[in-house]
């Protein structure tokens, strides 16, 4: 995968949280993860909320009387008011104002502005043209459809030997926006193309999601809540992590959750500058995952963050802001979290009474000899000596300062010579959690 | 009430443990707080401790053979030890000295010393003095008074939805200091001020205790033990907060009180200098309402604190050293606590399955834009999204990093619209509270 | 004992795991620490262990044909490999190489190379020789003796009031290096020294153990466990104490472990500058008394410790990087541990209810003035505050920021007075203790 050509090619389309564009984009990501696309029908009950109509734009543009089109949703999809209903005449400007959205303090930008659950037409202005209408009348062309129709998510799922799963989402249904809405898809695209060159060896399922912001996740989990309360086992919300900022890793709810510690525990022991957020019910989509009655434990990762960037909800989010070492960046992180998770297991230890004597076991030198390579051993002599009040690999990993993946040799061959014992969860798919296959 | 104002009348009286100068202190400041005077006998025991004699100096002084007059109570009443009782006559200088208390290192001070459980007479001398004194014999004259009588307490009361109290408490009883005497009571009518414009809608009851210090406080608790155990849920020491040195605030014995909790989400997050220390049983009146058996969980506000700056239990602890700046920034501290008291509740969500939709209940703006106010809805959302697993409105104000009671207005539009659920502690006055009026 | 004196006539023995340098280098240490010499005899198992044959040297050297010696160990006892089987004849200088063991980038140094579990015959070279080797055939000549005998250890025991245990250990069986072999046994021997001062009135008794690294430590464990689990209360291991690196505590693998409260109270009250390292399976025979099964709660004094200083394992780590300062340093930190265990006990509060008068009981001045000492009235009082939410000395001493033993005055006042109660772990004896005497 090209990350730059499908930037490109994603960039365009007049995206939101219903309509073509969201369905074209989820088709591109789809020819690099295999994607089942699902549709709600709008009026669906989601818990509190309700799917609303589907949403698609004809054409769209503001003109003088005298046919200068001021302002033409071709040139730019963030033009048009967020599912603006249709609307066509000659108005006086008087009229036509209210219905202009701009930014006086960055007066070159159209911001971008929505009114998903009421009625509004409307256009997103530059301040600087705003300021320059000076006709009486202008006319106004809005060809949308607002109708019955459905809400369209793009899911992945990549089996593992267990059926117990991590989910890894990001949303999709913003128009032309880089780091608020390419930013997201093209790292966890970047994973996945990890994941799938590693399928025939994973330990756990991977439940890949892309869906409209708010509605969209709200209407999957309303759907799939049973299935996912007893299968997941750790959560990543994956969205603006294309700008320069520093990698921020923001906790899920419940500090001690596997979705923290296995992130934790790699920006503990490795050099990427980053910082770390406690869970708060701002942000993105990890608020619904978090949410009270839902509660599945999910963590975020982003650089500076929505509404921490300057540009943030404006046409200024282009490409010149993207940058491509974030999303690498960024994406492997997701990466490393997800090399823990797979290495992860519950330990306990099975030969005691001081260290087992590694030598007769062929896994320590004889020779007593600095620059002799012995950090295998010293790792197995670890893994063992802490194995009985740490609960498991990442909890060993964390004592030793080292990624826990780090640890994968050593464990296999401690685990093989009967030292010790482990215990990951995926060996174990419980008979109660096959009762809610999806 | 004029602060400086109420120093000046209040500096020169002559206050101990005991006396017509503690009387007419506590009534001065009775004129701005409805005060009750309680009388304790002398005699009364109060647990480990008995009310001593009252205490009541008509004048003393001290002469050389030729009359010339070389310190004298009506010039200050430092001058004399406290609790000195009396003794007229010409003594020889070797008699006289083990009778001056005096401070070779401050020779310009005289230094504050009573003796309030042993039969002494005295005077306290500026080493200046002291050391000028070389005649043979000189003439003592101490008028003072030493019989049964009571000591005197100020107790104040405010009555609020509830009858669970928060104790605000200040030591007087100290003669002319001004950091170590008026700096407490001055900045406690600050704070009293404040309730009593809020009376009719504070949660909370208020006890408001000016008590001479170590046995003043002992006996009052030796009284009200009871009560106050059963309805007390906060309480604060207020003393030595006129000085120029920072804020500091002495946490309660338990590290989790209210007491604490209420007044360490202001320091963290607002701008005062400040420094925290743990409790230990060093301090002022905080030892008592600490101590075990006691137990009730009561912090101090300073700021250098008892023995921590230099004038300390000197004469030049006075109007000089006294920053109003300081006392209000204590008083607007402890204001602060009790917003946070008065906001906080417990919270549980009644709404579940991810976010409400609140701009169906029309508290959120339907129009995405930025620049929109949200702050009001995202509140909302914030404290029902943390109302699971966070135990109360402080809890989840430390984890947003706001004060809790600016979350006030929020938490109350979200507890009308049916989204969670509260559970002041003044909501249910317990029966068995009801056992113990005071 | 002269520190210096007895470097000098320990450090040119050819100690190893067993064999008759190991006795003489204890026999030594006996003359100042009534020592008890336990011989293991090869063949016993010691759990995953087995004391392997008793080695002794004669002589060895290489030579070339015209007769010139290359090396030779009566010069400097780290030139034979340790463990090293008799080998003696002429052999071409390919077939010699392999036998050769050098240090590249330290050329002037000769390496420290073991092969207690396989057989091998070998030398230790400067690199600067090795490269010089250009003859086609050389005489070697190794006249060692490898056969059944036994390993020795010495223990002391000072018995103190209680038959409770404090574990004190060091390795022993190092040839001629300073840091890596003198450092420890010379500050345990002043340790010692001071428990010898004070034997008569020692609390808890003590275990000392010279132990060879490793086997000598599993041996005695396995010989010892049920006594050690049902006495021992703390452990040090104490070693690699003398080089001039910052003085370094590392952790017993429990937290809260008393070894490591003990020693943490001193660390963060004093001067010294040091740093503190959690608990990980790496480093020196801590490793056997924290391993799953044995659980002794065992921490360690060093200094940059194992593998953390260039000379490590090198004839460079001599009498010149060994600074008697450190060593100093080292005993005195593991002295003020000792009287902080001395010290401690649980403590309850026997009075109640605000503070006791302690001028009543001759325990505080009557007299409230500056520079008048109140300090151990001062420290009655916290000792006793704290009484009933702390539950022993070292935790109230960690609130006041004190050393504990710094307590030990206001203490004993504290409890001859019946203000609070302590409960002195060797106060009580258990009957179930009894049942495994040594």
């Amino acid at each position: 995968m090209n990350t730059i050509e499908t930037f490109e090619r994603l960039f365009p389309l007049n995206r939101s949280i219903t309509g073509n564009g969201l369905r074209q984009s989820l088709s591109i990501i789809g020819e690099h993860i295999p994607l089942n696309m699902i549709e709600y029908p709008t009026g669906m009950s989601c818990f509190d909320w309700e799917i609303p109509k589907e949403w698609n734009v004809k054409e769209a543009w503001l003109e003088d009387m005298e046919g200068n089109r001021i302002i033409d949703f071709a040139d730019c999809n963030l033009h048009l008011l967020g599912y603006s209903i249709p609307f066509q005449g000659v108005i006086r400007r008087e009229e036509l104002l209210p219905h202009l959205y701009t930014l006086k303090d960055m007066p070159g930008a159209i911001p971008y502005v929505t009114s998903f659950y009421e009625e509004r037409w409307g256009f997103c202005v530059p301040y600087n043209i705003f300021e320059s209408l000076d006709r009486s009348h202008y006319r106004v062309h809005i060809d949308t459809e607002l109708k019955p129709g459905s809400l369209t998510i793009g899911e992945g799922y990549l089996r593992g030997r267990s059926k117990q799963e991590v989910l890894l989402h990001t949303y999709i249904g913003h128009p032309s926006m880089a780091n608020d809405q390419l930013s997201g898809p093209l790292t966890l695209m970047m994973a996945c193309k990890w994941l799938l060159d590693h399928q025939d060896s994973l330990n756990f399922s991977y439940r890949i999601l892309f869906c409209p912001e708010t509605i969209g996740t709200i209407a999957y989990l309303s759907q799939n809540i049973e299935h996912l309360k007893s299968h997941l086992i750790a959560g990543y919300v994956v969205a603006f992590t294309g700008d320069r900022g520093q990698l921020t890793f923001k906790m899920s709810k419940d500090k001690n959750s596997l979705a923290n510690r296995a992130a934790l525990n790699i920006l503990k022991t490795g050099h990427r500058e980053h910082q770390i957020m406690p869970y708060t019910p701002y942000g993105a989509d990890e608020r619904q995952f978090n949410s009270p009655g839902i509660n599945l434990e999910t963590a975020a990762i982003m650089r500076s963050g929505p509404g921490r960037y300057k540009e943030y909800h404006t046409s200024l989010d282009n490409r010149d802001i993207l940058s491509e070492e974030s999303i690498k960046d960024s994406a492997g992180f997701l990466i490393e979290i997800i090399k823990n998770i797979e290495a992860n297991t519950a330990i306990s230890p099975i030969h005691t009474m001081c260290e087992p004597k590694l030598d007769k076991r062929g896994l320590y030198t004889t020779l007593g000899k600095n620059g002799e390579d012995k950090s295998l051993g010293r790792q197995i002599l670890a893994i063992w000596g802490l194995s009985d009040n740490h609960d498991d690999l990442i909890a060993i990993a964390d004592t030793l300062q080292v990624p826990a993946y780090s640890l994968n040799q050593a464990l296999h061959k401690a685990t093989e010579a009967g030292i010790i014992r482990t215990e990951r969860e995926s060996e174990h798919d419980t008979k109660s959690k096959e009762q809610n296959p999806v």
